[in-house]
């Protein structure tokens, strides 16, 4: 068992290097490379992905883990060795299911059906787009057969960005938060609008990032294990824990973004530098799904950074380096006018309190997909029915309406959900939190995050990918995914800060 | 032969694509790289290195090297595949002679010698890295006999920097070189000295780097396949001709090293940008030596950028951008200052016309060393009667002296001489190029290097590895290397400078 378990990290080990090299590579991509480079990056990152993954699905490693897993039943399940040898077999089962083939049609299917996207996008033309997200859900339909029977198909695409969550469960949590998010909307809807003309102003690059710098450290951000630059796209990567990069972006007519966004990365870069030492270049590194880092980059962003006892302690001094925007507005303006409330059409620009019902549309369409019962050229105008009842609002295009995301081109169905799952896991840790630490609200205004960053590194962080996303959250709180904590809180927040 | 070929080619690329991303992980080392970071990197690189010596030395390369070589008598002897093959078999050939273990031994005796010589330097103690040397030198005298015994053993050692180029002949040219520098530097030392407290007042950063970028944009420096950023040490690193950087450092008591140091990498990055793309992701890429590639940065350095003719069109800039530092500093009181000739004692902060004397001085102890003909002992007191027989000076301690450098604790033994050669070759390409375009000052004096450059890409750098150093030097000046140009292009500045 030892040596096999020790060939094992030691071939993981190497696998894991040549993939935070093709990490490095892409955080270079998006920040420093000089334009002449694109063809040459490619080449880099496609050689290092072909030899991390022949090594992967190499005969040696499947009878190594074949030798491991026959252990398995001697092991406490809770023991490093019985996660590495479990995970790994997971990610090799599954690596090695699918035919080479089937990998290179699929890459070939979505580089251009993401070429399609983009044109079609810019001409608000989903005609151009429907024969090539034809082809990708028919991928989709096909990728599913290589794996054992689920309860649902969609179950086998939603394990990959979210391990071990069934689509009955999604369905039953976003079919409990549906209507009393759409009744909150609703609700907010007949109240009086919150001012928040002082954030279209115009602000300072230089002054708002060096404020988002001083926010970032006193979350506990470790510059000696990390950097911010710039790209188009903000972004957390990591080649390990010691090394865990955030990107932001300024855009001078949404002077807030950088700020929010900083804090949304650093809450995805708090996770990634907690992660045990002891799953260092195993497959077991990085955080546990989409869903659980989500939990994260939400909480850090949303129930801390769009609080008010966070501003309490941090309004004074944006304040003093805003002194002619912000001079005359006070705390309790600037937060209502941070927390403002309004559907819009449009996801990524999407508040609190109307974000999952995006999600939820796209969970709905892709389930529907997926199962061959809507036709594709048909998405449009059911895309345009479900804004109009979750939302109240009509696109008035295809590029405002079921052409904003570049995912499904990419072949990403099954990823949405994670994003609301996020912000439902954020809600119950916060609660889980709080009932051991009464004070944070105290401790918030004072600028001290530490007994927060504490709870986060011992019951998620530290463990990396050992435990599946439900077994997590059961572990932390008790109770599995569940809406509760969430709706509790949006609607705590918002009928106060509205009066409803 | 084709099937062949193109396997071999395609296995190439992907070693290529390796070392492409190890430079790219070595610039982040350098560049931007957290500290926490160090060992992650190191965990890629090794990983990197490993594999890609292992494809290049697997049986698989060595079959098709061999099958590929009994073609070769039917093959152009100037063709592209002639040349692959030739090179890439060389190359095999040096990376299969050397034994696994000992490259093993050499990195690790390696390692340790380099933590024993930063602490004998900062000791100013010869004693503590005595012992490692000797083991240094004793690897370096077992790595000559892996080959096919050489006209002189350090042949092999050169061999690695220098291809094709044999001890004989560079102790033919220096012998020749010696006593005229020796005498050059005598006449200078009876001469006034020239002006230059302007070179040490303060400038500013941001100004100084402003003009180095708009000095390399007109040697022609190409941005779009570039960057430049600060590093503690400046060096040039290139992904293939489509990624090249050039790093720079600030130091402000030697405000014009900013510039200078631009100057020389921007030479090295020119070369690197102007390979043909035909040997993109072959053994072919990049410079055919560091002799060469030092020509490059040197001319660009010193031939153009410490010339006349160059700041008569960049001097009122500069100006411009100093008025107090240089407004009452006439362009040829600059020329003088900035041309200073003064022995030293150490190398890299050495003159034109004092710096090959440095290298002599190198290649003379370690063609001793490795002909055991001198005690490691003794070598601190055989450096300081060279140092005084050469220059005139005794180092007042070995920290001064003979521990200047790093090299030698790094195992780099045949590398000093290609800097000498740098020198030499960069006058003889240069007089090469004035008798096709004798317009090159006037050129200069209107900004215009576009002939000059033109000249490099066609006549060296668009070659990339495919000719030797000394056959690329033969075809385009019709002479081997040979110091009479640089003795020339010497006495002639200094003569006018020092008016001897």
């Amino acid at each position: 068992m030892n040596e096999a378990y020790n060939a094992l990290k030691e071939r993981m080990a190497e696998i894991a290097d040549l993939n935070h090299a093709a990490a490095l590579i892409g955080w270079d991509q998006q920040v420093y490379m000089p334009e002449g480079a694109a063809q040459e990056h490619g080449n880099m990152l496609a050689t290092l992905g072909k030899i991390s993954h022949e090594k992967f699905t190499a005969d040696e490693t499947g009878k190594l883990l074949q030798e491991l897993k026959a252990e398995l039943p001697n092991l406490d399940a809770d023991s490093e060795e019985y996660r590495v040898i479990s995970v790994t077999a997971k990610d090799y089962d599954r690596a090695t299911l699918v035919p080479a083939d089937f990998i290179v049609e699929q890459a070939q299917v979505t580089a251009v059906a993401h070429q399609a996207w983009a044109e079609a996008r810019a001409k608000s033309d989903f005609s151009i787009f429907q024969p090539h997200l034809e082809k990708v859900v028919e991928l989709a339909q096909r990728y599913v057969t290589f794996f054992p029977p689920a309860e649902h198909p969609y179950d086998t695409l939603l394990d990959l960005f979210e391990p071990g969550m069934k689509t009955a469960d999604v369905q039953t949590i976003f079919n409990q938060l549906r209507p009393q998010q759409v009744e909150l909307i609703r609700a907010i809807s007949e109240r009086p609008q919150v001012e928040d003309s002082f954030m279209h102003l115009e602000y300072d690059e230089k002054g708002m990032w060096d404020f988002s710098v001083e926010v970032a450290s006193a979350f506990g951000y470790d510059w000696q294990r990390g950097r911010q630059d710039n790209s188009a796209h903000p972004f957390t990567t990591s080649f390990s824990a010691d090394d865990v990069r955030i990107t932001t972006r300024w855009v001078s007519d949404l002077p807030y973004a950088l700020l929010f966004g900083t804090m949304h990365e650093t809450g995805h870069a708090l996770y990634e530098q907690g992660v045990g030492s002891v799953w260092n270049r195993t497959a077991l590194e990085g955080g546990a799904s989409l869903g659980i880092h989500e939990s994260q980059s939400r909480m850090w962003e949303n129930l801390v950074g769009r609080s008010l006892p966070f501003w309490q302690h941090f309004y004074p001094k944006l304040q003093k380096r805003f002194p002619s925007q912000l001079g005359n507005v006070s705390v309790e303006q600037f937060y209502r006018g941070i927390n403002k409330v309004e559907p819009s059409l449009i996801r990524v620009e999407a508040d609190e309190a109307t974000y999952n019902l995006h999600i939820m549309l796209r969970l709905e369409l892709e389930i529907a997909m997926l199962e061959g019962k809507v036709a594709i050229r048909d998405l449009p105008a059911l895309w345009n029915a479900k804004m109009e009842e979750y939302l109240g609002l009509t696109p008035p295009n295809d590029a405002k309406g079921v052409l904003q995301d570049v995912h499904w081109s990419g072949g990403m169905l099954g990823y949405f959900s994670t994003y609301a799952l996020g912000n439902l896991i954020s809600a119950q840790l916060w609660e889980k939190f709080k009932s051991v630490e009464p004070d944070i609200d105290e401790k918030m205004r004072s600028g001290d995050f530490s007994s927060l960053l504490s709870f986060m590194r011992i019951k998620i962080h530290q463990h990396g990918r050992k435990y599946e996303p439900q077994e997590l959250v059961q572990r932390v709180t008790g109770s599995k995914i569940d809406p509760t904590a969430y709706l509790g809180y949006l609607t705590g927040k918002y009928n106060a800060i509205y009066g409803i």
